[in-house]
């Protein structure tokens, strides 16, 4: 006995000790009522002093695991009394084992189906890979970000630590209303709502909007944020897409849709500024078009702000709940998570003050409130003016990786056409021979994978001669490689299929 | 022009001079093209140095808001197009007004009424309180989680900040494996999921397990927390409740119960230790006996973990899903939220392999992952073993205050039946006639106020004579002065009602 307790890194050994002998009871190597070793016995069997045995036989005790009987030493008090079945039999807990698969609702199993992250591809050690657009960890001001909890811990204390509000934290929710204001919003019978990321926002939205008698229908871009396409199908909505321009959605077709339907669309879902996987920006001509063609057919809006703060080059543009003015059809779902940090769980959302409310009751019966610890450091890290200081050098340097990239895809794959004006990804379409799942195998073996595009897409079968390459967490050196391999891979493509470049 | 401006707090001034110039340039104050004030002219008019206002003129280019013409000065930008309607009507805004009412779902109608936090009692200033049951924040030891955070993030760094898994920061859900095998379960064939506080994870359980075709059916102790009965209606539950005795649930109740429905439940959902709202812990016996019915009926159990921390007396008592042994029909949902802190939001799912991979996928769905800021300090600091000390104290705080309360309620309210064997709260049941509704206004009326038990009753009309008392925020004065006025209403609503105490 004893012989296999091993003291392991740098936890309390009270505890350890503590622990190890909580397993010996449970396990059944000390019966209930018998009596433990002698402190001192323990001490010499351990190799721990004798302080520490006390100590840890105290916290047996607390937890209720031993009881002292005094001047005679600390006895098992508790085992487990394992489920054993009417019969008797001691293999009862076996027997008792329930199929969660038949058990399962829709949503659980669409759920499962959805999760494209389960069936994403595996990169090995060592490949270059397009696949992330995540922020790119070392531009992170860590000092800034140890700061601002310092900061905001010395200010508030143990306040931070308890229950928060469902809505958020205060002073963060007038920050961001300040924040959409200087955006160009009229907040005026506006309100907003703290959530765990966009995400969140997205799916509570939906939830308070899908109709309760039949499916909800949307109308969006296409291609479109994948996440966005698997919680619309998730809450049950018809989803019609609506194909894209270099500047924006195709206003014509748009139209024509609206028109063609008899009734109206539940919502539309729209990314007016650096478009998950385009990249590209919705011109202000098409805002206003959009936005007249959404008043008339009273269609609410939800409005995608992803990576608003990444603009490289040309004059800000307001968001959609900018234009709207003092109209209350727009609902904005905001996020720093893709230019700040996404560890912290932290979005936002903006839009008519009854509707808030309503949002706000579903936040609280799903997740009480958001993480006050994020909200705080979040808050604090823009009040000290990290955020301006950060977003310059991010830009900076995504900026420069952007145009790498473009420039790369130019020399390289100059038959695909590229789209991005900003963000952390570019999106590439081939002439249609080109299957880029069928690529992306070739590429693989050569050592490098990127995200092809028909999962951002709203029907099978669409966008197979797309990719997504997102530029933010690989080197320069890997992009240039990356996406000469790429190449590469185009060219056998084309001569496997029989069309030769030289003719 | 310019009157307006004043620097406030301790925002870096040049941030302050951006947003001040960008609020008139959407104003309509500066128009598009116009040039603005020189750097000199501005610095003069606003009080604030030169290099402020450049460095403010620097970030304005930055965000877009004007461009520079070289040797000239920086010129405005952007403006906001305001949305205007196709007969040029300019309060075209104004007219697109969403009814948004109309456009609720049922969910979210039901998630507003069912939401008693906005139906709560406002408490005045100065007011006792027994209303919380969160726990005591001068308990916390603000130092120690400062350095747990400090600690892992010199660990970690940036890492913490980018994306986490949707399962969870892998070693705190390797911490809690282990804990939970030291609670007794065997974790053979199981899995953990990191959620968002207990609501989450029972938010989550619940939309997995709810039928698809039908209402699903659930059985469970009346009264129960309130929360759960909440989500439960929410995801379209229709409770059974079965009463409570001094050591738990009726069992020849619940086997009565079960007898008579022909189709088995889909659910239980029980809370043996501490049971919110009245204290109790079920018996070893009860807990056998109730397990044997959930084996023989195949009804999977979810268990709420509720305070188990916080035992104040008796042996330790492990969880149902130990008992359960390699049975995998129990889902055990934990959390520290009532024993350490509330504002960090996790909590975790313990259950079978196959469905904890399910619920991930949910997880994803609704809020990508929890926070990993939250996580790694909770982490870090159990790994420091501050949680046994901070339970330690927090234990032998607690306990004194329930001995208080206990010991008033015996002097003051004898009349009512006490329950709760550890935890933050008491409860109590007043003889039939006494209206703890009716009685809360006449205590309101003396300062003070009480968590009416109706709220956790599955059916209008029961538990009308009940309330519970939390005690873990409230000074031994409060206790003391607080249970004594309550006491004098008792009598004042029984002289009232025309019985007399002293006849």
């Amino acid at each position: 006995m004893f012989q296999d307790f091993k003291l392991v890194g740098d936890r309390p050994v009270a505890i350890q000790v503590k622990e190890y002998i909580k397993r010996l009871i449970i396990k059944g190597t000390f019966h209930k009522d018998q009596k433990l070793p002698s402190t001192r016995e323990m001490s010499s069997v351990l190799k721990v002093s004798r302080n520490t045995v006390i100590a840890a036989y105290e916290g047996l005790e607390d937890d209720g695991f031993t009881y002292t009987i005094p001047s005679r030493g600390s006895y098992v008090a508790a085992m487990v009394d394992r489920l054993v079945a009417d019969n008797g039999g001691d293999d009862a807990s076996f027997a008792w084992q329930i199929d969660w698969k038949t058990r399962m609702s829709k949503y659980a199993v669409s759920a499962a189906e959805l999760d494209m992250m389960k069936q994403g591809i595996r990169a090995p050690r060592g490949i270059i890979s397009f696949t992330s657009i995540a922020p790119d960890e070392q531009l992170f001001d860590l000092g800034d970000v140890r700061r601002a909890f310092m900061d905001r811990m010395a200010i508030e204390g143990q306040v931070l630590l308890n229950y928060g509000y469902a809505k958020g934290y205060k002073p963060l929710i007038d920050y961001l209303m300040r924040y959409m204001e200087n955006k160009g919003v009229d907040i005026s019978g506006k309100d907003l709502l703290i959530t765990s990321g966009f995400t969140e926002g997205f799916d509570i939205v939906l939830s308070a909007l899908r109709p309760s008698a039949r499916r909800g229908t949307v109308i969006c871009e296409n291609p479109t944020h994948h996440t966005a396409i698997k919680n619309l199908k998730l809450q049950g909505f018809e989803i019609t897409g609506i194909p894209m321009e270099r500047d924006g959605i195709n206003v014509e077709q748009f139209e024509a849709v609206l028109q063609k339907q008899t009734n109206s669309f539940d919502l539309a879902y729209l990314t007016p500024s650096y478009h998950n996987p385009t990249g590209i920006v919705m011109s202000p001509a098409k805002r206003s078009a959009v936005m007249n063609l959404m008043m008339r057919y009273q269609i609410p809006v939800i409005e995608d702000g992803f990576n608003e703060e990444l603009r490289y080059s040309g004059a800000h543009i307001a968001p959609l709940i900018a234009t709207a003015g003092r109209g209350n059809g727009v609902i904005y779902i905001g996020s720093f998570s893709k230019v700040l940090f996404p560890g912290l769980r932290v979005g936002w959302v903006l839009g008519d003050r009854a509707l808030i409310d309503t949002l706000e009751s579903i936040k609280r019966a799903r997740t009480i409130h958001t993480s006050t610890i994020d909200q705080s450091i979040l808050y604090q890290y823009l009040l000290n003016g990290n955020f301006e200081k950060y977003v310059k050098r991010a830009r900076m340097e995504y900026k420069r990786k952007y145009e790498l990239t473009k420039a790369c895809c130019d020399t390289h794959l100059s038959e695909a056409q590229l789209s991005g004006d900003g963000g952390l990804h570019v999106f590439l379409t081939f002439p249609a021979g080109v299957n880029t799942r069928q690529l992306l195998e070739a590429c693989i073996d050569q050592g490098v994978i990127y995200t092809p595009g028909d999962k951002f897409f709203i029907h099978e079968g669409e966008g197979t001669n797309t990719l997504r390459l997102g530029f933010s967490r690989v080197t320069d050196e890997q992009i240039e490689r990356g996406i000469q391999i790429i190449g590469q891979q185009v060219r056998n493509f084309h001569k496997a299929c029989g069309h030769k470049n030289n003719p």
